[in-house]
């Protein structure tokens, strides 16, 4: 079954035959770069945050992942410190200088994300259409996730509604599809990697740390990712993930991140990327 | 797996043995009723909408239900009527006194739903979290669609976001599940209402136009809705589906619709329930 | 996505447009005929077999089910009686007069089917193809199950398979799909009832246990098998499910059976079925 | 959900830390060796199967594949050429001195397979438990492929039905799995190749052409393959794919299996290997 590329227009790799590049702070998303972002789950407190992007970015990281707004299947688990985490974040910002990707919920919250580089619509709201049309009129880079049963039609189709309202700064991610098998927290589908950057001109990221929820299998996963075409990786580091308020299980430490980014290092040059 | 009820409090039937009952000026969803809801996928004018509330209502439908605001996967598809739609279903309330079942998308349109009797949340932002905690806060009947790919776990804690900000009515909706399947546009999951009954307190229905996407199979799952334990039925019915703005495929007739209710009020009786 | 029937010459509706109706020894499946089929997962003992059989009898059961050679996943699971398994199976049917449903696994075990009335293909089988070109070669009734991840164009090519060799006499046999939802054993794929009656002049029935794996959906989801269109119920019941060698949680004592037979007869005048 | 691993005895890696290695006429498959397989999906003449077989050799090929027994969905679709395909793939072998993998689906043709070097059991039989007995009584390589709705769990406990008869030489193989997403002929899981080499001591290896059924994805997803720690490839290569009487659309030229060896080579050692 084949894409229908005429449904989405300015997302169609047709309309623009040349990768988009989006800079983000001197930092770079599509084309020949590679772009590694890292960070925990969630913002837990300044020291954590500053402690974590002080690392990652030792190893390589260029951008900082945080969630200060968590999306929770439960209302009675941990939501995130909200504004108070984005202040964190800013915070890791200054002290770092690594640009931030952090989650938005809910429109009404978007004053917060001023100093932000990259929102995130997460897995859930691929499909919450007023989001990605309210998200589309402001000029911020859109980190748009797969969602878990969506297909990669819809994904386009979802980065479509962005820029339809005229913004293009749209990178896509794939985190893993909803399959029978449980034995993963979900099934990390690399195949569609080249689908996509056949289809379109965006970049396109791999989250391997959301995709398996096993943190053994983030630093092959990640490799795979680089193997299979992708234009980055977003991956969940934490300084302590037994005691992480949020996904432990799939978090690496900071010297296991260390071990990925070099390796995905000496990969790079085979695949035609500059890490 | 067994559901964890412990995670659900308020939608627990150990925190409520009893059924709930929702009384919509009249008309009641849960207990021993089976309530018919119909109309088609979305308002296109003021004669379709009142042409189609009085032809469902003479045969038993005794709510309409009709999309003014309507999710497309794509940007450039019709996206209802809106504001305008909104009217339009007040009128249709007005003549017919039928009460009305529309879809909220954004929060931001909430004054718009004064009118309405129960505000839908569609299968793609079952957790679209912010929405049900806004909804939450309101005391709207709710009708919760289950996601396209969330079990039957994550839907009884997407109704736990909206009690848990003291709503207590909330009305479950089987609409499908995604699968390897494609004959059908969903795999329409009537196993998960007897789980769904032993495991909560709150009314469960059933939409067989959006779980077969196949005009043809809504009377025969309609049928197995009833003897599986459903409370009642959403069933797109438009006047003429080969014209219709959206899921024509999937719309039945008036005279289709008749035949379907008149079975159901035959098999009730061996069901237990009143139509 | 449409059944592609040019591709199933015997099975298809177009080429034979009524009912097949099977007659073994005087049972009738398909056409107007509704068929219950009972009996325990696999056969422990004569006294098992026989008790349960008389049992199952009394209740309305025409047919009796019960498995001799066992498919399990593990090689360290009980296999099954095998030899002793089907001269017990052979005795029930000379006491009671039912006849017998078994599963055949290897074709070289084919002359210990003689005494058996249908031959039952597993869903592991269904695309066993050298198994299903051997049936066919045989006059035997065959009971097809559709396979785990098996779409039902795959399943009415798996019946022509049988059929392209001579035998006419093929069951189909829904007994729920894989997917991602983990709270039953598989997903019962009652919409696949209509649109299997309407692409074929075969008989297709259902396994509410297999389909669930949980005693307490068999009542419920035979009644939605019926009223979903079905010729028929295969169903586990046992005399004491906490002890079965194999299935126990989806095994229906002999008074719970009873329940059910009572209320299907009551269906059937509605859907023009005979019990 | 971790795997149950006190469920697989030979199988588990707990009973056998080292990685077991296969010999087949020195070509080795399993620990620090990357085997890779190549030829067409079904042999279709002499001319043709030792064509390929030499050009893939040349390429770096150590093993030849080639279908004589055809599994295929409808009765009417060609099913190899039999007995003939294996007379055509022992010439093939005696010319190039590559050993030879090919399918059995029936374990009365296994006196056809004395010169195959691996047999192989394709996933519709991956379950075909009487099938597998058989085969674990020879002393014959089994290459069993995992079913498209199998979890990883049953593929080792199918591979352990081979194992507790005796044959030790078993390889597991990755060929995709059936999701909802249908841009691809299967989602190929590659996070289970290091969930497998945790669990077990047998080789693992992936097939890039059924798992994706896109010729353009054979390379990106084998170059995935390696970095995820698979132990080798078995791809398929046609001389002239659009007439290929199987399978075409996934087939890659000899050429394109070059470009792809010749990168697996470059790769080999960041991982770890010998190609």
């Amino acid at each position: 079954m084949e894409l229908k590329e005429k449904a989405f227009k300015s997302v169609s790799r047709k309309s623009h035959p040349e990768d988009t590049v989006i800079d983000i702070g001197g930092v770079k998303v599509g084309g020949d770069n590679f772009t590694i972002i890292a960070g925990p789950c969630s913002v837990e407190s300044e020291e954590q945050i500053i402690g974590i992007a002080e690392s990652v970015k030792k190893s390589g990281a260029v951008m900082l992942r945080g969630g200060a707004f968590k999306p929770r299947s439960s209302p009675y688990a941990f939501q995130g410190l909200k504004a108070l985490g984005m202040d964190y974040l800013m915070e890791a910002k200054r002290i770092t200088g690594l640009p931030i990707v952090t989650e938005i919920m809910n429109i009404l919250h978007l004053s917060l994300f001023d100093g932000v580089d990259i929102i995130q619509v997460g897995a859930r709201n691929m499909q919450n259409f007023e989001l990605l049309k309210e998200l589309g009129k402001t000029d911020k880079p859109i980190l748009l996730k797969r969602g878990l049963a969506n297909t990669v039609q819809e994904l386009l189709m979802s980065a479509e509604y962005i820029m339809s309202e005229g913004n293009t700064k749209v990178i896509l991610c794939e985190r893993g599809i909803r399959t029978f098998e449980g034995v993963t927290r979900n099934t990390l589908d690399l195949s569609c990697i080249p689908i996509i950057k056949q289809a379109t001109h965006l970049p396109v990221i791999v989250d391997p740390s959301h995709a398996t929820g096993i943190a053994g299998l983030v630093a092959p996963m990640s490799y795979a990712a680089m193997a299979a075409g992708a234009d980055g990786l977003i991956i969940e580091v934490h300084n302590d993930p037994p005691n992480a308020l949020c996904d432990g299980d799939q978090s690496i430490l900071p010297e296991e991140f260390d071990v990925v980014t070099r390796k995905i290092k000496k990969m790079a040059s085979l695949f035609d990327k500059r890490v």
